[in-house]
């Protein structure tokens, strides 16, 4: 895992600030700036010996309880949803390869789904580069695999995820495919009952990981989650929460599929900020 | 004066970063994150009826003391300093009139002199627009003055500021022109030594505000800058702190000249973010 570092603090501030924003749009400014205080208070007492999804986790609940509002993002995650769907409405599965759907599930990482008028170009993404790409480890392994473990991100990305699903699925109908969610709504991030009012139980397994964080800390998943997550073949990572939380994991053979967003988490890994990677961790 | 919104707490913690940044750039990891938990601490107890420039001087004054570093934008200063004397170092006074003087000067306070490369061209300056532009009653009142108070801001700008004043004085030469900087350092203002170091005392008079905030808080001035700025016959006042803390002063004649920096200010004062303005607020 990546524990979080001095460089994290500037994005712990703006999700406060976000959160503000969307939760607390209404009220009055000193309202506001006394729920500013008091978040900035909490996370000057918060341990940072841990990942930043773990501490976000504790950050957003505080939030989440003093603003009243346990799920400010709930409606930007369904325009998001909603935006991505129309991205890909006339996409046929026929018409493009895996490896295609493996960019288009890290391009979906890469989109800002909330930016209006944000055009989407199926052939820019077709020739979108990963700056690492093992997918010829994947592919050979998914050949020999019985089934895969996929952990999502946010929303938006998981209508591309969906494509990704379905094209594996397709191919490999004899691998059986178990889509994991987060336990409960954190940011924008996809819930086990997201994945299901999304559909995909109607044509994968879903789980929820058990935590509720926007990783995968595996100290706190659910005993189900691990026994699972353990025994898959082959585990898609989508996202940087998910690499932040099973980066250096190397029990289970996981490919991470996401953009190096920050310094912190591209100082850690040694892989440039703003790369676009499906990176193998292969089991040593 | 404009008091502190909720959309300054992302300012202050930015201000925060920037400190650690520059002061703790050697430090061990943890130990910034410990400076950044003390920072935010103490900005959570700040009492935000106030304006900014009065928050930030108590919250610099913290940084200063926990960092153990009493003026960590010195070198900044001295290097922007140089690099807009290099800009200007082939201008001459008789080229240029006092209309492109008041508009270099507000340009100075629109350029990021920290960053290298930053193209300075004095024909774009001499078209820059100014969106509010009281020139003329400006020139008015100039007409009929004995004395003008001149306030500086930060340094780089104050290399245009020079041009300014210098052009007042040789237009002007029987008004007594007073400059006045901070008492000590806050940021990468002018401080009183600096004028004098820069060499503002050989050809004007200088004086220190006596309050070593990033603006001018007439409750904390010294009397005798009080004494001189009631009784000026024209005040230039320069940037956004000394904005905020005179913004609606109406006993004397001030016109302010800087960029609006932000959606507080702007929504305060109804001036569009991003305004370059020469603006005047009449006695009244």
């Amino acid at each position: 895992m990546i524990l979080a570092g001095y460089e994290c603090t500037g994005c712990f501030v703006h999700q406060i600030n976000k959160v503000i924003s969307i939760a607390c749009k209404d009220f009055k400014e000193n309202e506001k700036i006394e729920i500013f205080k008091k978040a900035i208070r909490f996370l000057s007492e918060v341990d940072f010996n841990e990942t930043p999804p773990e501490i976000a986790r504790k950050l957003y609940n505080f939030l989440y309880k003093i603003t009243q509002n346990v799920d400010p993002f709930e409606k930007i995650k369904d325009e998001t949803n909603k935006i991505a769907e129309n991205y890909v409405k006339n996409l046929r599965l026929e018409d493009i390869d895996l490896h295609d759907c493996i960019k288009y599930a890290v391009a979906g990482n890469v989109i800002d789904f909330g930016i209006a008028g944000n055009e989407f170009d199926v052939e820019k993404i077709r020739n979108f580069n990963l700056q690492i790409d093992h997918f010829n480890e994947f592919y050979t392994l998914l050949k020999k695999s019985k089934n895969l473990l996929y952990l999502v991100d946010n929303s938006g990305e998981i209508i591309f995820d969906k494509i990704l699903l379905k094209k594996i699925k397709f191919e490999f109908p004899e691998i059986k495919i178990i889509v994991a969610g987060r336990e409960s709504n954190i940011i924008n991030d996809i819930t086990y009952k997201d994945l299901i009012n999304l559909g995909f139980n109607l044509e994968f397994n879903v789980i929820s990981t058990g935590y509720s964080g926007a990783g995968v800390y595996l100290d706190k998943c659910s005993d189900n989650f691990k026994n699972i997550f353990f025994s898959s073949d082959v585990i898609i990572s989508k996202g940087q929460g998910n690499f932040e939380t099973l980066y250096g994991e190397k029990s289970v053979n996981i490919f991470f599929a996401l953009k190096i967003k920050c310094n912190h988490v591209s100082n850690k890994t040694k892989i440039p900020k703003g790369s676009n990677v499906f990176i193998f961790n292969k089991v040593s």
